[in-house]
């Protein structure tokens, strides 16, 4: 672990552990826009939580309002979380500061547009896509880059 | 990184690491109790499940019980996992260790909670706000840090 | 951190972040699958994606395939996240090389089967229960080598 964890650029490690803390900001956010879109629409799941604001409530599953966020927030799950570990892994790889600082950039831009224009303010395709896409293809370039320097 | 982590005290490396590993061991368990709840309510999703426990059975996509368990389990991936990257960050800052530790703990046992007034035995609100919130609150002060260390 | 991080085997931290990138890859290439899916059977959520496809195409939320891939995709999130943060904590309680890289790549490529038997080509039980129960026992192996090795 010396050789390999010792030649990361602190600069770098800085860099990585900023923008992964504005991720996690970014879905907790994601958390409490659903609690907040719930109370909009008074959607709620669990018979506890209906009971406790209003006897008169029922369970409701399928607001559209509340299911996009949950589906945003779900895609964080899918490629922000994976996005952490091989950004992470990729920093061991001795990458060139510039590029790997654009691309952390790049990568953490990509997800936070992705959750404006999906959750907060719907936006037409393919704002959704093109967002979607910068953070995936970031990733497949870092994977890339690792598969190579790790084999 | 040498720089950043070197400075990481030993001691809350070994808190971070067993409290991490208990939380991955109460998320496993939450699968396993998935499936136990499947069986008991014989609530089971896919064809050739159901094939593979009696011709008989029906496919069953609602059961209440079921899908309560899986919003328990879906409510870990959106906290848990996102509490495992900032808590390891956040050892980079260099924290104060007893309040690092202490910090930690309740994250950890905040989610442990959670999943027993929810999942495992449905308690009234707020058992579930309150153990859901002190994590919460563990990971946004451990955020606030994290930027101001990082930025 | 100096005393745990630096007697980690650097062969091993090898091959972890070799195989953690294959996995990161294997879950992206679900959400492609989920998507190429949704083509196939002209199954897509948001009315913005329908409306940018067809102005006659209804959303569509229960196609079999489709959930079938989501599943598949979700039972990756629950399982391999989580394995990242286990097998990383593992490599720093001083494994035995050997072992510690079967472990490794078991738990990998159990996960492979599981996504190949799951959602590519569905075969019936128990190919999914093994492939899954695989990188199981690994995680609950390397949880309890932990357990012990950080309380």
């Amino acid at each position: 672990m010396s050789t390999l964890m010792d030649q990361v650029n602190p600069e770098l490690l800085r860099t990585y552990a900023f923008w992964s803390v504005i991720l996690v900001l970014k879905m907790l956010l994601m958390s409490l826009f659903t609690t907040l879109t719930r109370f909009r629409k008074m959607a709620f799941i669990n018979p506890e939580d209906v009971k406790s604001i209003s006897p008169k409530l029922k369970p409701k599953f399928d607001d559209p309002d509340v299911e996009r966020v949950r589906r945003a927030h779900r895609n964080d799950l899918e490629n922000i979380l994976p996005f952490f570990v091989v950004a992470f892994l990729y920093l061991l790889t001795n990458p060139n500061p510039w590029l790997a600082t654009q691309l952390i950039r790049a990568g953490a831009i990509g997800r936070i547009i992705h959750s404006l224009v999906y959750a907060v303010v719907p936006v037409p395709q393919p704002a959704r896509l093109f967002s979607f896409g910068i953070t995936l293809l970031v990733t497949a370039f870092m994977i890339v880059q690792c598969i190579v320097y790790f084999k």
